[in-house]
């Protein structure tokens, strides 16, 4: 049995496997992450192994406290991966994004493929059929363009996300929802018309917290999936230990 | 001789009008508002009127003084306007979105129209061909996209605009930058392609700062011109003197 977790921003992401299946999902704040992995332990004790990649500095001696003597494996840049890194800035490429080229070059082999993790960014990145990893794009995500919205202006009220009623906001209210929504959805769309004018052979991949959301939005046939970056995360440890 | 003054969140554009024809244009910060007046007062000693349209609550009597006797027209909503205003929240509709309707109410007469205000905010707003404004949309404006990147992410860079080469970054900043721009571009192409497939007698007007930057990336034939506001804030008040 593994736990396998992400350390977003924010928030942290876990999922216990049992051979190649999720038993459970979770999420929490990253704060309170030490915590819960006592918790999980507790919970599973045939856990025998975790899995982490993070984001954000957090010292290894917190997750080695929590493990109490379980195995940890911190999934970093210099692991192997399954693609070949032509990112001109290697140093800088973000783990999640790696994690998640690395999950779609695993489970879709020989076409190219365009991942879109719809989280606090938005992170476009593309694998060619060939399996070279080329870079992508950052935008800030939906929560993110209703704060700037709000802390760059003094008339502009804070929402929270909603559903736009049409593309004309006849109120400032419904104008904020359409913008934000509707212009997220024309550049995501925008986005995959360019990668798809490259090669007709193409899956482009849907996940991050506002996939459900974002999906059924969308002009253009994705393969949605909210849990493909710790699903990608498992898939990149059987890889690393296969090829370690 | 007329000076026509548009006060935006961080920074105030100003025109000096003679007859239908600029003398000459100004920006300067929000702050520096009185000093600038009292300047171009002496410099322009045969100004008449100033008029003034803002987005921030400046108290009157900051320009009353500055005018020092001149006659300062503020337009605001209970103004007269040359369209029939069918937005459900009039009383948060920002005077900036209802003098760009005005102004192309009146320059473009009989279509229907969409102004794009590309500055801190990108505001959409839709004026149909019988003279009816029906609202659109907001959504966060260039620099605020690359602020917000940076402000709630612990690893990217704050970075000034600038030309993404291609839409796939192969390095962190280029990824930025093809995600901030690109993005924008593809979600003003999405809404124009929305309001085209509504009518196809229109017009697209694209104004604002980043008029100039942004125009040259659009797929759409679109009518440029980065001083529409002043322009159209002259006109109303032209408008509203015979109509007063």
């Amino acid at each position: 049995m593994i736990l396998i977790i992400d350390v977003g921003n924010t928030r942290a992401k876990a999922a216990v496997f049992e051979q190649d299946s999720v038993l459970e999902w979770f999420v929490f704040e990253t704060k309170e992450l030490s915590k819960k992995i006592t918790e999980l332990l507790v919970r599973f004790p045939k856990i025998h192994a975790i899995v982490v990649a993070s984001v954000v500095h957090t010292p290894k001696e917190a997750f080695l406290d929590a493990a109490n003597g379980v195995a940890v494996f911190f999934i970093s840049r210099t692991d192997h991966f399954p693609f070949n890194n032509h990112y001109a800035s290697p140093q800088t490429l973000g783990i999640d994004r790696m994690v998640l080229a690395s999950g779609a070059t695993l489970q879709f082999p020989g076409q190219n493929r365009l991942v879109i993790d719809a989280g606090t960014c938005i992170t476009y990145d593309f694998i060619d059929a060939q399996d070279n990893y080329l870079g992508g794009a950052i935008s800030p995500g939906l929560r993110l363009r209703y704060q700037a919205l709000h802390q760059h202006t003094s008339q502009l009220p804070l929402l929270s996300l909603s559903d736009p009623d049409g593309f004309v906001g006849t109120t400032t209210d419904s104008s904020i929802h359409s913008g934000v929504v509707n212009g997220l959805v024309y550049e995501i769309d925008g986005f995959i018309a360019e990668y798809k004018a490259l090669d007709s052979n193409f899956i482009i991949i849907l996940t991050g917290g506002d996939t459900e959301f974002l999906a059924k939005r969308l002009k253009n046939t994705i393969f949605a999936n909210s849990n493909f970056l710790l699903e990608s995360l498992y898939q990149t440890f059987q890889y690393k230990i296969k090829n370690d």
